[in-house]
């Protein structure tokens, strides 16, 4: 794919990851997939954990383990012998948590504790977490947002996540289980469905090709910090492997884009005019989303490698082979 | 009792909170006691809520409520056309918290999750919550530490406090319904009984009374901020009536104390000295915590009004009438 080659040598990567049994929670997923087959195109062993993977006929030679993340039983057993677990998990999207808060603390904080306990007892070397660059700042006063920003959720996705950030905290003071968390922006490309109202280039791309309109939240001025998948992975990686003593790490592509412009990327690609409905703006909403990146780029010697239109190109590539004949059609 | 007179205006309290409907979560408790009785003091109608209470004949003109925090049905009976919720339940002590992580958010975070959802759909106001000054901020670098200071708790309690200031400002940004933070220091006073190892004031005194030895951890070097409790519970009525802009305040004394400044002071007032035992200092035990208090002395017009010694006077006291024939023994 675009992008990795420049920054991540592969050479070093297969070095440092070959032979090393990784478990990806949410292997099932758009990040999860992506991370799945690059950790093993790089010779990892891997297994990938899930209730449900999207593309089974994409996760070659990768283990999968089929399971709920509240199943401490099936939990552990897709821990049993891994040394690093990525942790990519959210039940919820920002918006649905909101709707019964209770229910998101219960579903992703205390299974994220309990999966703390198990790896600690295990032989789990180091837990990466993938955070919410998007919501764990709320409406941050500096733009582009720092690592060292205050916190202030407007949801109860971005409280789910702080809050397990804090436990991950914890368990290495107490039980010096290793950790990093990856604050990540809005990660867009292949493998990624617009289900559940997430992915606004995924739905902006397929709905398209089908000739639909797409609804946005608002007039389109939100901004937001659109990165590259293969650009995440590339963090995942280094994340795995750093040795500073930095835990947490924005990881955004530098840019803020609003969703109009998005939308202008995307025709200008496509040659056509998008069909787009206005529909009311949210409550969780911040008008914009920016994450500074200096620190992944200083300690982690990542950077946002993709250029926007690029990835972007990859990711309508990717639709059109899956609507080919014959591809399952979402 | 001393100090509040001071600071607090008796007739100004009483005209604010005369009829006001009360429910105080942990209203058995130490704190929970102290707040009861000064609200009923101020012609407020008062409910207490708890798993059981300490000393029930010292709560005459309360309506005591039995109930377990975790328990839905019972929670919104105690809530039932209350206008102000004071939230000083933890099942936890910081300590006891780490032993058990997964348990303590199942205890605390959940239930407040529950407590906000039922506030909101009840008739409740205002939430008034105790959360916690000594371990909220971790090993703080800055001494006295501000409200605006990292908050990177070292124990399951203080994320657990962490967690449920966030969801407070969830649910007003959510639904409006309003909230105050007080991260209090080390409260000491009258009611205040050493069990499951808190209140290192109550120990001393009431081991000492007794010609007992008393165990601390570390060497007594360990600097903390004691505060009397009358002065706590003026700030809870003031974050009752706060009109602010402002949702998080730091309640201490503004000094901090080692343990061995405190075993000098209780000894100087008993007259005799004090059989100590050192032993092995804990993980969670930050070297020193000191709160600024700025913030509160600004925007609730609070101070610290009782001095150290005068609030240590009064507690002694208060053990020395316990001890009398017929009063219970602890």
């Amino acid at each position: 794919m675009p992008g990795s080659a420049e920054t991540s040598p592969p050479e070093q990567k297969v070095a440092a990851l070959r032979g090393v049994s990784c478990v990806v929670l949410g292997g099932g997923g758009f990040l999860g997939m992506n991370l799945c087959r690059s950790l093993a195109s790089c010779g990892a062993r891997v297994r990938a954990f899930g209730r449900r993977c999207l593309f089974p006929s994409d996760l070659d030679g990768i283990e999968w383990c089929q399971g709920d993340f509240a199943d401490g039983a099936a939990l552990a057993a897709a821990l049993d012998s891994c040394e690093i677990v990525f942790h990519l998990i959210h039940t919820n999207t920002p918006q649905s948590a909101n709707l019964d808060v209770p229910r998101d603390a219960l579903q992703n904080v205390i299974p994220s504790i309990a999966l703390l306990e198990a790896s600690r007892k295990l032989a789990v070397k180091r837990v990466v977490f993938v955070s919410s660059g998007g919501t764990i700042y709320g409406s941050a006063k500096d733009l582009p947002t720092p690592e060292t920003a205050p916190t202030n959720p407007i949801s109860a996705y971005g409280i789910s996540k702080l809050a397990i950030e804090k436990y991950l905290a914890l368990y290495e003071h107490l039980y010096d289980l290793s950790f990093r968390v990856l604050r990540v922006a809005n990660a867009f490309g292949p493998f990624q469905l617009p289900i559940r109202n997430q992915g606004i280039i995924a739905a902006l791309i397929s709905r398209a090709l089908r000739d639909q309109e797409t609804e946005i939240w608002g007039d389109g001025s939100v901004v937001r910090d659109y990165i590259f998948v293969d650009d995440v992975v590339d963090a995942l990686h280094r994340a795995a492997l750093d040795q500073s003593d930095l835990r947490i790490f924005n990881i955004g592509s530098g840019q803020g884009r609003s969703v109009r412009q998005v939308v202008a990327a995307v025709e200008s690609q496509l040659g056509k005019k998008l069909r787009i409905k206005e529909t009311a703006s949210r409550a969780i909403d911040v008008p914009i989303s920016l994450l500074a990146i200096q620190r992944a780029e200083e300690t982690l010697a990542w950077r946002p490698a993709t250029p926007f239109e690029i990835g972007l190109a990859a990711t309508i590539d990717w639709w059109r082979c899956r609507k080919q004949p014959g591809a399952p059609a979402y």
